[in-house]
């Protein structure tokens, strides 16, 4: 049993253990069959139809854009916790019609899952590497050093980190193993998000992951995408209703240059930093980010129409970064009834 | 009549459109003849004398530098609209004695003029395209899809954006026909001031508009420049009274670098992010700007001399991006007579 | 007596004066018998015992993460004076086992010393060239234009610097002749910190400086470090006390890289933007500097252990500008006795 290292807290696990768990061999397919908990019931708030689109299995931003991993809830001595499962896997992405790249996945996705916790959870994610090297998950957020996961979990091992969620914020997770910018853009990372005790006023929630492929190896990056897959929503924009309060959830992951601004046009954005506030601290149409920052920005379109959001290094946009938001004008909306 | 297209209120207009409206052979010349309403008048804000400079005609920092476009009020329905037209041509810029660039300019200028409304108020921008290749004009503020400036107008053809000004700061208008970046750093862009409800605070304003010039077509810059010209403030300090309040209204539209920084020497500035405040947010003496971002910084100076400004990546600075103030001292003020 | 300038109060001097000074041939040597005040007693707080580790002479990250440099105070005139000296030399660093690197050295040390004083303090820097080249001293801070540092003083010659410490907060010093990225990325820089009239509440107070080495001069920093050595605090962690508050004085004075962003694992600070606030104006656990951008973070570790902190740019962290905090466990600070 060379899988067998106790490191405090932070397991590795024996092949015998993960028999236990259930984790050996589950990898992609079960992930979808992972219970998954939407606590969020937002009667207000109503969402436009969203077009079923035919994409790769593996990046599916028609999804991803309002998909909430909230994990399975379980008792133990009279706690609850919140678990998670990721598994890390190897896969080949289809950019468009011409580039593929070899990727590494979280539970058959790129990016990895977008978590979801409440603040004072009890946290507890099980991460199985099947994706060939060595890998880990990094959470940031506060938990002790044992489970910051930096420590190497070898292929076909696996390791459970535990903490508390705190604080609340858009947080994020992604692989801690050097090269990290390689790990990280080849796609292990994903979105943590820390719901405040009181929750925040119902709004129709979006998440936008920006990030890089340097489909090449020339530490620069060739094509770009928000939630996996370049230039997605330019030809399948995310639809919204008029007036309705939007909160995004963006994140910044784009290795290899130094910042991207996010810019959305013809509207302004009240920001909330790394989302530690339920205060808005500015305003703007245009904010820097450099790798790994993340905010909350809210806002309301007005009038109907598409309107295009991309980082204003236009090389990052006109290379796959770029979307748009299809504002459904509110008659559409049916005056957002209450209907579940 | 090839050039009719009616597409909901953003209108390409045809030749006898055109015609109609004076707009054909208009172009640069008439430019200088449009009515330019200063609506602020400021009795208490002295400017020192400026030394008159034989520059290009088309980077004039020496005028730029505090000179803003108020456009031609009209009563139209009993509503006032505030009119601004913008043609966009080609033309030759000297950078220095040995090196000239093609650029696109608007109205004979670049940067574009510094358009200046009031929250609220009508505006609507008459294009006129004579720059060879399609060209439109993006504006960072509210308005409907259709105003946003995203549709290529062709060579010779002609557009309406109309909106109304909100909200308040400091904004901006660019090209956004792709590759943005290319058409941006050619010279279609421009500063969008729109003021507050109750005027700020009656202070020296002063426009800097920092930018780059790509002139070998490799996707760097060679050269940079505050309102145009490189250096040019170096040679002919921006003179500024000796504790007076300066408002300086400063945008990155930098392409090709990730980020500019702004530093004033032996000083600090308020910061108002995007201008979106009336209230400063923080004080320092460098701030990050990605591209496109912008805001109003405020500052008095308490001793006279010579004062550098500029980025803080030095290598923009070192290029062109670098510029004085000559602080006067008071008393040549003439403690801030009353005269008009 | 070529060497003979008066320009206003900042003065070029003559050899004969310097030698009335004591300065010539005092260099590197008499930096470390230099007067050094230490204002600020802190009873409350308690510092982990530093590991001694014999590293160059240059570069010692053991001691310059708690050291500061309060000057010599001198009365003229009824009013108190607090002198710095300062003296440029070259050196050669050895950055690790197989790469050295010609420096300019300040004290005999890069980065140079921390400086610091109180607000209002009359500070006087009396600054020695024996570096070779024509260097300067520019301060960021508040001054008349005639000691803002953008003269060249030449090798041999020295000059003095004097004005107000203000406004509070954290800022920096640095050679201002151009190439001024090459002056200072060859290691004339350091930090200077201007307490508030009120202090700030007791902290354990650590300074990280975060630079690049350019070694091949190809306008790219091949290595990184914080306060002058890379990977240093990776090998020997910085040593701070469970639940105490740590208070960081954060530079980014790297060159060539736009920006750098600071990443703290496992926790957050709040933000003191330029340490101009005696307020936190956010939280986050990453955040984008620019060149010559400064901040105060305070924070405070819950667990013990050991966590990294470095740039979220990896290339940058893995080159050297990645360090560990070890949070040792409260018991082991015998509850902050109050020792001196």
């Amino acid at each position: 049993m060379p899988n067998i290292f106790t490191l405090d807290k932070e397991k590795l696990i024996s092949r015998r253990h993960l028999l236990k768990l259930g984790l050996v061999g589950a990898g992609v397919t079960s992930a979808a069959s992972w219970q998954i908990f939407n606590s969020r019931s937002q009667p207000q708030v109503k969402v436009p139809p969203v077009e079923t689109v035919a994409t790769s299995d593996l990046a599916t931003p028609s999804k991803m854009v309002r998909e909430f991993e909230y994990g399975t809830l379980k008792r133990e001595n009279g706690r609850i916790i919140r678990e998670f499962r990721l598994t890390a896997a190897t896969s080949i992405i289809q950019l468009n019609s011409a580039v593929s790249f070899n990727i590494w996945d979280l539970n058959g996705h790129i990016p990895g899952p977008t978590l979801r916790a409440k603040q004072g959870d009890r946290v507890r994610v099980l991460f199985f590497n099947q994706a060939g090297h060595s890998h880990s998950l990094h959470f940031h957020g506060v938990h002790p050093s044992d489970m910051d996961g930096i420590r190497p979990v070898r292929h076909g091992a696996a390791t459970i980190y535990e903490f508390d969620a705190e604080p609340y914020g858009v947080h994020l997770y992604h692989c801690h193993i050097e090269p990290v910018t390689r790990h990280v853009a080849k796609g292990l990372y994903g979105m943590f998000i820390i719901d405040p005790p009181t929750a925040r006023p119902p709004a129709d929630e979006i998440v936008l992951v920006m990030a890089g492929y340097d489909v090449n190896d020339d530490n620069r990056n060739e094509y770009y995408a928000f939630n996996g897959l370049p230039h997605y929503y330019m030809d399948h924009p995310i639809r919204i209703y008029q007036n309705q309060l939007i909160r995004l959830y963006v994140l910044n992951i784009i290795e290899y240059d130094p910042v991207a601004t996010f810019h959305l046009h013809a509207n302004f954005f009240k920001v909330y930093p790394t989302g530690m506030t339920t205060k808005a601290s500015f305003e703007s149409d245009v904010i820097t980010m450099g790798t790994a920052e993340r905010h909350i920005l809210e806002f309301a379109f007005r009038y109907p129409g598409k309107y295009m959001f991309h980082p204003h290094q236009d090389a990052i946009a006109e290379n796959g970064c770029m979307g748009q938001f299809e504002v459904v004008a509110e008659s559409n909306s049916q005056k957002m009834t209450k209907s579940s």
